[in-house]
């Protein structure tokens, strides 16, 4: 019997006798796609975050394990971004995986004109599973609605990114060692930026107070305030950081983008308040965590880099531990 | 002697020596390039199809294993096609092996300039086969002229492409059991698609019918009926698939590019008639075969593809299957 | 004890055994950047090759092992070489790790802005060391100062590109069995190639001749000419080949653009008289090693290619060899 075969000798060198995770294949996300963090409950975030805590530990004291071996990811994605499918293809190879890059959708049969549902049929028939990053919402739903394998939403359009809001949730709690009782104060444009809303929801699953502070024409849509209202998040808008720097303990940051401004007057008197310097930190708590979804472009003064609040590119890491545990998981393997 | 202990224990956990393959060196296409579908005898197509139903196999029990365990394929692709590198990528990774992805040619030392043979000299430097797909036609021979390394042709302009030929054929084979008696319907563009001008050269070894349903301006050429009927196939060209569709065994459609008729209105009158809808497949037998070497756009409707005689998903599976074992094939592993 | 047991059984199927590098962690270059040639010391010249040497032999006899399992590398380049990227993917491979290909940095985050110093930072969360083409002179040494882990400089401008002088070098010795007492000469574009400069200053620890053959407006800078006479290296300028074919080991050609030439007329009656043909190898040494960077574009015949003196096919395989070697010494396993 090979299966049993491989079971018991999973891995090289039979290094994966010193995995926690078993061969058992009813893990609660098996062959399930990622397409929301509304499809989370409180208990399946703390079964994410105990494997992303064992992948962090995996990957400290040995690098990479075979987990995956054998097992290929493609990693399609219609619109550019570097940190997120260069954070899956190192997942997937940390876990002994292959993977199929495809980055540029201009030169696939997409530009012939195929549909999104016949290419992910194409590729699944390569592939054990596919992140996608599209750029219309609802893509994701759309691919896993006709795939046999499961998908993973790297983000579509204004829609959801779930795997960053994960990531930025396990920060939170490998950083602090916990959340519930928690001020989380998210800065910036909280109108477009599907990461914070995304993490909001996360947060309403937790005991958390949120704090926005925004100017206010990139104020929290008033839908998803009144979404966290009724799971009785307490929630606090303020234009002025100032008002709720003292009590934050997590900071999350994000860009404006001068294009969101029609009187540029405005956005030229708002920005600088805006901007975290070392200024800034001298008035915030001595255990806050200071996070940003990365790339900034001038959010965060690189003057803060080495103050040990400044969270973010630990933040980064973090997300390859989260994407290996998804992985892992919605393959049976974790 | 390190080759010998590494013959023993060839591949990770000596899963090898459950493989049906042996080390032996003296295969038919052992170091030789894959250029055009004539090369190949009937001979050489049951060899090759026979290690593709292995590879099918292995798939399926095992998802990968390491037959060309620190082998490297170089992905030289001139011009763009994410379904057949992304192929060729995952075969080699299911059978243990790294990958080059050369997808950007405009970005290339080949911008600046550099020969193709140049170029192939640089790469099989690196790896120990070239997948190449190219604009020109006579482009992959030439590469294997100066190659000491196999050469695998994925497509020269209007040339071949062999694989997709040999894939199709292998579709066929695993989808009805067998091939000879069957008659083979070709629809579409029967003048310019290279893929049954190839298609069509590896079915003349086989005892088969063709007909060809196309408009008259995008026959099968003249000089390709002329080879096949030198070899005995029994031919037969119209206008209207209702002509021959009752006794069709395998349906195989191709698209239809505007751009080819002179006379729009004439493009108009006809296109129609060549799409594949639910209706067609009730005045079709039961157990046809339809396939399609993708991407499509309009040419079957999507609604057909519930229907379990719509094998066009399939066939690209079992294309994996076949690059697997050319890929074993050429580097003396299968 | 995990590092230990592996330690033991490094590699699949404990193949590592047959290898001749420890596990000791204290190289010259472990955990260094490479950054440029000037970094080298003689001693340190002779280990890297001595370690190139072993790598060769490895590849030679068994294709690629497994010292880098586990290890991950960044291949960012911000502006295209197909050979030097597809060199050093294939060299990790080789070493049985994995990599991130980043190769399309207007997809990147980097064309929303981001600075050099984060997107290493974001990178080195993923990777274990990161390769950097980038078209600024110093980016390599920039982005060395804000990483962790070794950054490898793979050309930054008009700057250095030190593991292309490595590979020259290596293939000399390679391809003659030493190089003190040479006679290196230089032909074509000695101003404005980086690849010369940083080769004449790597020879300049050897006991070597130097001649430079170009047009005048191309001659070896001033400065660099004065800091090699500094170290004792004798050096001879002139235009024509003629003067100094008789004398030469080691003909290293390079590519004359143009561009360069204020006046057209001095290129069209210079040019001819710099390519290399086999009328020119008649009036060479039997024993001559002649070399090219890559690409060429005319400046060797193409009918020179079977000269056994042609070494710059061998000379890019030299290169993987070279890489190989350098990877695994900054990631301590060499």
């Amino acid at each position: 019997m090979i299966p049993t075969l491989i079971a018991q000798t999973n891995g090289r060198n039979g290094r994966a006798a010193y995995l926690p995770f078993g061969e058992k294949r009813d893990g609660a996300l098996f062959n399930q796609s990622i397409l929301s963090v509304k499809q989370f409950s409180r208990a399946d975030l703390e079964h994410i975050f105990a494997v992303a805590g064992e992948m962090r530990m995996m990957v400290e004291r040995v690098g990479s394990f075979d987990l995956l071996n054998g097992k290929i990811l493609a990693v399609l994605f219609y619109e550019p971004s570097t940190r997120t499918s260069s954070s899956f293809i190192a997942a997937m190879q940390r876990l002994g995986g292959g993977f199929i890059p495809i980055n540029e959708v201009k030169y696939s049969s997409v530009a012939k004109g195929e549909s999104l549902p016949d290419t992910i049929r194409t590729l699944e028939a390569y592939a054990d599973v596919i992140v996608l990053r599209h750029p219309e919402t609802g893509a994701a739903a759309l691919a896993a609605q006709y795939a046999r394998k499961p998908i993973i939403n790297a983000g579509d359009g204004v829609g959801e990114h779930p795997t960053q809001a994960l990531l930025d949730l396990f920060t939170i709690l490998e950083e602090r060692g916990g959340i519930d009782g928690a001020t989380v104060t998210m800065l910036g444009d909280l109108k477009y930026g599907r990461t914070v809303h995304s993490l909001a929801r996360l947060l309403s699953l937790h005991n958390v107070k949120l704090n926005y502070v925004s100017p206010d024409v990139l104020r929290m849509p008033r839908e998803l305030a009144a979404e966290l209202d009724a799971r009785g998040v307490r929630q606090f808008q303020t234009e002025s950081l100032d008002d709720v720097l003292d009590e934050t303990d997590v900071l999350y940051v994000t860009r404006i983008q001068k294009e969101r401004f029609a009187n540029l007057d405005e956005y030229a008197a708002l920005k600088d308040s805006y901007i975290i310097t070392p200024a800034t930190l001298t008035r915030a708590r001595a255990d806050m965590t200071l996070m940003h979804p990365l790339p900034r472009v001038g959010e965060i003064s690189p003057t803060v880099d080495s103050d040990p609040r400044a969270a973010y590119f630990r933040q980064v890491e973090y997300g390859m531990y989260v994407r290996m545990a998804l992985l892992a998981m919605v393959l049976g393997k974790a």
